[in-house]
């Protein structure tokens, strides 16, 4: 139950569908698991660009006569979870931006991490932003660049950047999808008859009948226009890192990211913790939805019954109103009721995704052994998370993620389990490549685990307080 | 996926807590799978009730202010479906009726078989409906009642209905829980601190820190007032008809209600299945949600792997909007896809609770196959449905029933599955009970598969077309 | 300035005509002024009755959708103020009602005096009401009655009430417009081309092109279906009593009621004061805008200039947020603002038509003071107002009547004017008439200034609280 | 009735109070007539800036809550209509800016001829634009200055532009108020206990029981701040050239604006329209409202009994619904309606301030003469208007101003009057200026009536059309 960790964002693009709009309501819809603080379509049918954005989750914040308003057949979307409290419109996606030199869109899953510098230096020369937002730096960059073609200022603007960006944009005629250097996020590249498709996750393609065609590489801009699709390799290389997070806990089940199923990676990561941490017990239970596959693979692995001893209820709204007098557990209780019929008696392994702060954690293990399970022992399939994420997800502060500062004995004690296995950092590696592939271990960012972060972050750790900012030196860009 | 078949409603009541309107919408919080469409609490603080009604899901409907304006340690409260498509506030529960006796309120799960007639006679007397709900007739019948006490007045009305009803109806000063001499649906007393608490589901009690007592038998009538709780049996004595298919389908796995477990009951009814019609093949899969305690019972009774070959989006909304290109199985597709990784090259059982049109079953085997699945075999946790219910449950007529006019071997062809299999009704009825036990068949209602209906029905087999009855003849009540 | 008076109500009916909803929206848009606080509309296409009813303004109520909802050629609309403070959507109309011998819908302008006691009776006899309205005893008194046609029923039931009523009715194929045997409230019939309009005033005519037929004369009834028009006089005559307070102060000047056109009458009342009461001064200044015809009368007569001394504010909203500081008169400011250029050194006489409580005008003349007038003046262009209005006018209770329990030296004195004088019943009586005519007094009901009411209220004098009432006798209908 | 003529703002601040909000509020409700499409409000408690805006007029944008957010003792409002149909939030004020040297809030009544050219301009430089309005660019201006004190910074803005421009800026510490060097649109400033205000009119000031200090002269910027009230004229002087509509039309009539009271000036324009062209007739009736003082004049000069003919409806929504049957003279009917009984036999003078298009005066024409008036004369206290606006007036485009290419007799035709008068320039302008006063012509602006642009204007006469202008040469600003 990663909770407290949220994804900052998901994106869909299509060009070529006469329903473009329609579809990427669709899309977004898949993605809704990205982000479900705002929605937002921005439509072209080849002359004007038409927006409908709101706070929300995508069913919720269109009707149809919105997306009749959204003519044309080339659109992006845009799922978002706010990050640092600004839970505000103005902060909802994609950004439309008028200029003299056209009107263009778009839509960014990721982190920049040398945004407050830029934004500085833009202020300082006498640019107004209206968000809080580091992807409205990109949208200045563009408009200042002097580049005559729109990709050619998109590169100007993107070279300027650093950190993690899959993001779409869009002109009147023109999608564009640009994933950054390291490929922090995913972004796949789809077809549905005519049609080109953008999108983070492939279950956004199911969903609209659409296929797989492949992943938008690392360091790849590709244009779609009426001239067809085109791709251009405009960075310096550099080593990819794909977010091996989004195989724990963010990307659909059903899900191709980075080549690799979800479901089927989550499954061997709970048989991989299985083989390395076994545990004396009667039933294996996940915490649902999202340790399911794991406590399959584990109880597989060890070879007990799976059970489901924890029921979730998924009518839960955004706020919930909890009553003066305290309710045990309120919080998970919400969410989660456990099944007395399955535990009482038994001794039972919990399995879950991650730990994040631990609370939640040691509330459900007081649950399950309230209805009556003689022994609680939990799993997680992947390791302790020692450090914040900078590109792309809504991460605590570090003193608030209790691996950053406890051992994992501390932790068993606090959680008051009988006892706590993470995966180890070389099994998790090897459970997502799966058997017989034998790759490094750098190939995918695992810097929330190792504190080895592949660009480099800001010393004070923090990319929201962009107001208290000291003023950058004005009339010239900072330096890379 | 019982989808066709939805519950009527959800009841909840409290007294004894000085915060009876916050419990209450805790406890429709949990009771939320069973009403969807509107929500209501009444509360009294000894002098006054209050409602508040709307339509949407608890936490859509109640704010704090709107809480708050509930005040008093009573209240009783209601989620309701919307039943013969009358989607409107005016059907929405709890009633409140002021009449020149005094005020009260009523919350109702079920359905009056004699509604009708009735209605019929008490317009001929002159009453004014306002709504098209059943249960506004037992309001006028008590409003007409000469008994002096409340409870009396109660008694002498539900004298004249017949048919299902587990009812809530509160004074300023008392809470009273009928349930019907057959107890079609269930109604179960908990505690919870000095509180008496009165719910459809003991999850309701789970969610609150409450405890359940018992369940209210089936023709009882309790009375909880400042004197404590009193027991009545005001009613001829009939055969208990328990909803069976609570256990199939209704009810909340985490749920006890007749006296079982409900997750516990979903997997013997699995494990018979399995012995019953076990099938040859690589994997088991359920349709979530609804079918994941049979399929893992039936995966463990033929000992095949029990996999995640669907994932369901929990984001639904209530209205979706299609684009006008068809998407193949559209209505399927935004509520489940298929992993593919799991299914490919794989002979797959599929496990459902039930079939209803089988439409969206047919949609469904498609959707297995085009994943890649060699075979696909339907295997479904109860028996055929023939017939519909007139208890409580909304159910499509009969000819829309698919097994009320095609034989088991029509279905499997008509899904396009490989094969299909039915529970029988013996094995469903021994695995309600579990091993062990041995109790005749009749102590269900089963009536949806056997045709054997507890209470005459209408001829007619309709009990939404109030508008255009013929005239009772007036000034005299309807015979029983 | 009569605040603290509201006219309780506006009623309008149209048959014959295919947009006989949009020209009842027209209608009661003209009627604003007779009931600000809810709107709403029942339309018949011959076959079923379709309702919107709102809270606030006409404009703000029906959208062009709404109104599209209510097809057919018959309906019936409704203003309405609220009595007794409940604000509520129950307690708006028409009043729709369904019951076995067909559906039926009302508007009521007037207040019965003897609601609360046929109320009692009826609660007695199990009837349920759904609001505090007197006017929904007219409805079950028309369910309960054995007569077989409709009008029979609707004399049947309105045989049992008394006090003030101008009631339209409306079944599917029928519009009935009937008016007390004292005529307290106004009710014209007009015709617009094939149609017939039943409206309270003829303003509502003149919007939609209609012309003004004749008055319904106190005690008759009209049915209008496809037979065409039809009257009765089914009531005991009684002598006509149409309320006087119509021309000082409720009716649009531009309407004609009870055979007068309004602003004429009005001129005529300050023209009457004028040679009562002279005064001393340099300008004649009404308070706007009820007041200005009568000063332009007073003007005239006592050969002063006429100015406008106080400027009104017509963007008032309903709710106004005052500073915790206080400004003084708020609530007069907050409508009317001073001129100063035209008050500063002059003797100012100001007209207004009534005073009900005297704060406000107490505050006007404060107002007029500061702005530099050296002497004010007060002249009234009706008789004091010593008494409640039982007949369909919101008024304070007795004691808050300053005239009640104040001779006019001790409000002279209270107002802080260098002088004040009423107009004598005997010049009201007269200037309604206009010149030339000589009828007796008895003509009109002027209770409020006189005491002297046509129909008996209760010894409480208090209909609104139907709650606290006593029981009645069941069984029996309360004898008149 | 000047309709088609629309204030383009009002504009409210006040310093030095702690209900700095409440109060601004209450200004912008007593100046609602200068704008009623958005209202907005931005205060300081001296460290942050706080802004609510909406839609709609002041009573219905801000609720206790919206206020209540407002907090500190600065604050600044605006109410704005609409220019170039483009009702939109984002054009709502005031503008907020959020720059790295601080934040500040703006507040603009007039229009700013050149706004076009800067825009090319600054866009050209990568300045992206959030509104259609030609305020932002002041906003943009402000922003790149690189002067140190924000008041320097807004004067190097302001040097840039041309036009009209009462406005109103504000930082965390500082009211500032600016009127341009012709002093088109009025700006007063006045106090309130220890507080500073600056206000569109002097009627602001009566309702929070402010008093007038003086006008803000054409040309002065005044700054106040914790050191008190400072003045300033930074930019070269100009003749003045302030509006002579505001007294015809625009200023409400209890206002003082230019020095004069507007009741006074109009009663005084209708005294000299009598003497011009006095009419052989029965009675006087004006259009109300705009049209009483100038018909109290005229009635007044010629000796006419004054008359109430027109009743005109305050309920007027903003959109109305028309039935789909033509209503003869809907639009005006909606409004107004004739007093048959005044009129009836009677010879008419009809006064109004002015006519626009004529259409509407047109219809006026034909319901006196059908409420039975055997002539209509029709008189208008103001010059023909054959020209439109460029300073803070929208209006329609020359070729809709009927007197721009039609003589008086050819109106009178069209209106189908008996006759029609206009008053002279010189009449207008002496009237203005009251008896005994002797000011040369110039000393306002009447362009709308001469012709005579006090600041050179575009050639295209269009100033809305910002989107499809040529681009301007990038790097250079525009020369002046």
């Amino acid at each position: 139950m990663a909770e407290g960790l949220r994804e900052a964002c998901g994106v869909f693009g299509i060009s070529g569908d006469s329903e473009a709009a329609n579809l990427t309501y669709l899309g977004l819809y898949a993605l809704q698991h990205r982000g479900q603080e705002s929605a937002g379509i921005v439509s072209s049918d080849g002359q004007t660009l038409r927006a409908e954005v709101g706070m929300g989750l995508v069913a919720e914040v269109f009707t149809e006569e919105r997306l009749k308003h959204l003519s044309g057949s080339l659109a992006i979307g845009h799922n978002r979870y706010s990050t640092s409290g600004s839970s505000d419109l103005a902060n909802a996606q994609p950004l439309l931006a008028r200029t003299s030199r056209g009107t263009f869109a778009l839509a960014h899953n990721g982190t920049l991490v040398n945004a407050k510098e830029i934004r500085n230096w833009l202020e300082s020369e006498g640019a107004i932003f209206r968000s809080m937002m580091d992807t409205e730096i990109v949208v200045h960059l563009i408009a200042r660049s002097r580049q005559e073609a729109f990709e050619d200022r998109v590169v100007e603007a993107l070279g300027m950047v650093e950190g993690a960006y899959s993001l779409l944009l869009m002109t009147e005629g023109a999608l564009i999808g640009v994933r950054d250097p390291h490929g922090f996020r995913p972004l796949v590249l789809g077809r549905r008859q005519g049609a080109y498709v953008l999108a983070s996750e492939s279950c956004a393609l199911d969903l609209i009948d659409g296929e797989l065609v492949r992943e938008i590489e690392p360091g790849e801009m590709v244009v779609i226009d009426r001239a067809g699709i085109r791709t251009f390799r405009p960075f310096e290389s550099s080593s990819p890192a794909p977010c091996i997070f989004e195989f724990v806990y963010f990307a659909r089940p059903d899900s191709t990211v980075f080549g690799r199923n979800v479901y089927q990676v989550r499954r061997r990561l709970g048989e991989r913790l299985a083989a390395e941490s076994p545990a004396e017990a009667d039933i294996v239970i996940p915490i649902p939805d999202s340790g399911v596959p794991a406590a399959m693979g584990y109880a597989h692995g060890v070879g007990l019954p799976f059970e489901m001893g924890l029921i979730r209820n998924h009518y839960v709204g955004r706020t919930f109103i909890e009553p003066e007098q305290a309710i045990r557990h309120f919080g998970v209780k919400i969410k989660l009721n456990a099944v007395r019929a399955s535990l009482e008696g038994r001794r039972v392994v919990v399995v879950d995704d991650s730990i994040v702060r631990a609370t939640t954690s040691r509330k459900i293990v007081h649950m399950i052994r309230q209805a009556g399970a003689t022994e609680v022992h939990m799993r997680i399939s992947s390791p302790p998370i020692t450090g914040p994420c900078f590109y792309g997800i809504d991460t605590p502060r570090r003193e608030e993620l209790i691996a950053s500062n406890h051992s994992v004995a501390e932790i068993e004690k606090f959680l008051e389990a009988d006892s706590l296995a993470y995966l180890s950092l070389k099994g998790m590696l090897e459970a997502v490549d799966g058997p017989g592939l034998t790759k490094p271990e750098g190939h995918f960012c695992a810097a929330c685990f190792t504190g080895d972060y592949p660009v480099p972050v800001p010393p004070q750790e923090d990319l929201s307080s962009l107001k208290d900012s000291a003023a950058a030196s004005a009339g010239e860009p900072p330096s890379r």
